[in-house]
């Protein structure tokens, strides 16, 4: 058995090298807004007990509370009212804690910047992220320290309720993360299951009592629009993805868009004849001429002219991860990325299928555009 | 949507009411070893972040760390050294963190006295909770509240690292929880597609970054050696269970022992044929003679003489969930316990084969003897 897994070493993430958890106090000093307003905040977004998960800031009790004498009491039974736990259409208004996830390869500045305009209260907003054990990853983990370092000691506002970091400690199964190079068909198999492993690591770590929504956002993801919560979050869907595309420049220099993400789609007779035929650990793979499947796939039915409906919705059977909003009761229930080939489908895909088995369904939004790095 | 998943509310057990964290910090005053002594353990069972996890035991830092000039400043970057993160087989000497986690339907003063007489460290257990939103649930919550106020405030070395209580705010699919009733085949099913996501509910809030090991241990186990969590732990194995009896009176009023948990076996051909013709929503249960699987079943393999051996190991294909002794990587690869048919599987049993998919072995311990209560 331990000949085995230290094989499989180069697909095994679970084990972690390093987590780091940043957070943050309101800063007193730092703020122009009435200290009643900031109480009120203080008060609705920062938990009373000191082992809150990340999902919940810590808020320092008087120390008045802690001491008797000089000496440390127990703290009391803490009761968390979790009824008024809910995944609503209209989140904000009810402080729902959204937890964003994100498996980082590269660090973007340009990622970090969409990531802050993301107008979703970020005192209800905790970031977690992972990151590999390799050079790029040791360089993208600085790079994001750097952003934020910035970002938490920054404008009250910007800041985000908790941050968690976890390390792989070891060694992804392609050192090259080039675009053919991640592309090519006998890869994908090996990248997407060490991907599930990696964002299930990160969603069992972090995902705590209070969160109520999970975002799902690919470290390449420049540019979404800055209600991207509060748009996904309106349709009132357990699992909804918005279509990811790329901007790019035509051969005459003109500006246009371009689809990116295959992976949402809804099943066809031919995939499902397809996977009848296979082996039980074949996976069926979208977006590969050498297997054409026949999906309807939501990356081509956008609309990009103006006559597109952003909250057109479509039905879906597989799922895309480079966007994603997910209700945490649909994790909390199970639904994992699964990293073997789960009715042939793997991780993102894999997870929709999941989902679909504990009864919880996937949809698109068309024409609701999200913007991936053009490398 | 909304209305197939509200016509099984009576399964959906993802929404949680209410989340109890009760922490204890050491108290300096009530304890006789040295406060040199005290302070190394301190410093060696507690974070240093408010934010630490369920998992790990917050330290309150000194004032002059938080304020300056009466302004409190954001606190510095964090970072767990997880490289030290292992689950070996001498865990105790590592410090090694162990999650309890039991799915809690009645309080039994025995199952608390056996909890209390594991000999593993308790600064290094945390122990997690969840408890059915039924009458029963309410009184076993109330009856577990009040044997925590004991513990937490008793003897230093009886109080655990952590305890979380979460409770399902859906009502269990069968109300009654007699012995009769919940062994009814037709029941089966229905009783363990619930208690799988109530496990993985408990299972995705209570998991940290420092948790080494996981261990499950149902609410009716009321005996055990106290050597428990070192003993299963001793064999280094990623999933590992003993064999769950029952004491008993024989009709001649001697007593006895028997065979109580028929979940962890070898599996046979007759089940994979009977598997291969099943419908892909049909599940393979164990223990029913209208169902005769000719599995190699460990409750039937025991040793119960003098001459069985505690250390003698059988490899298993299903795992009973009585008591399991999981290694945290194995859960955070995703490993979890489907509500769905997974391979004719549900809940401990399509845990082990879902862990097999992800190459982690279980391993049984015959001779090894856990008892549950006789009801």
């Amino acid at each position: 058995m331990r000949q085995s897994r230290t094989s499989n070493r180069t697909i095994a993430l679970g084990l972690l090298l390093g987590v780091v958890f940043i957070y943050f106090i309101y800063s007193i000093s730092s703020t122009s807004i009435t200290s009643s307003d900031l109480r009120q905040r203080l008060s609705d977004a920062a938990a009373d007990n000191p082992l809150s998960p990340p999902t919940s800031a810590f808020r320092k009790q008087a120390d008045s509370l802690n001491s008797h004498g000089g000496v440390h009491r127990p703290p009391p039974v803490v009761h968390y009212q979790l009824n008024n736990l809910t995944a609503s259409p209209n989140p904000a208004a009810k402080n729902e804690k959204v937890l964003i996830l994100t498996p980082l390869a590269r660090f973007y500045p340009e990622y970090w910047a969409n990531l802050l305009a993301l107008n979703y209260p970020h005192e209800h907003i905790s970031l977690g992220f992972i990151t590999p054990k390799t050079k790029e990853g040791n360089e993208a983990t600085t790079a994001l320290q750097e952003a934020i370092k910035i970002t938490q000691s920054g404008p009250e506002e910007d800041r985000f309720q908790s941050i968690t970091i976890l390390r792989q400690d070891i060694e992804s199964p392609l050192i090259s993360q080039e675009e053919k190079e991640r592309h090519k068909m006998e890869n994908q198999r090996v990248r997407r299951a060490a991907m599930s492993r990696a964002r299930n690591s990160l969603l069992f770590t972090t995902i705590g009592p209070s969160t109520s929504w999970v975002l799902w956002l690919d470290s390449d993801i420049v540019e979404t629009p800055p209600t991207l919560i509060q748009d996904l979050a309106s349709h009132d869907k357990s699992i909804i993805v918005p279509n990811c595309y790329q901007r790019y420049l035509k051969d005459d220099g003109t500006p246009d868009v371009r689809p990116y993400d295959y992976n949402s789609w809804r099943d066809s007779d031919t995939a499902q004849q397809l996977a009848a035929q296979m082996g039980p650990d074949d996976i069926l793979l979208e977006g590969y001429a050498e297997m054409p499947t026949y999906r309807t796939l939501m990356a081509m039915l956008a609309n990009t002219g103006p006559n597109g409906d952003p909250r057109r919705l479509m039905p879906l059977d597989g799922v895309g991860g480079t966007a994603l909003l997910v209700k945490a009761e649909v994790h909390r229930d199970g639904a994992m990325f699964p990293a073997f080939p789960f009715y042939h489908l793997i991780e993102t895909e894999g997870f929709a299928k999941m989902a679909r088995r504990l009864g919880f369904e996937s949809w698109g939004l068309p024409d609701y555009l999200v913007y991936h790095y053009n490398e």
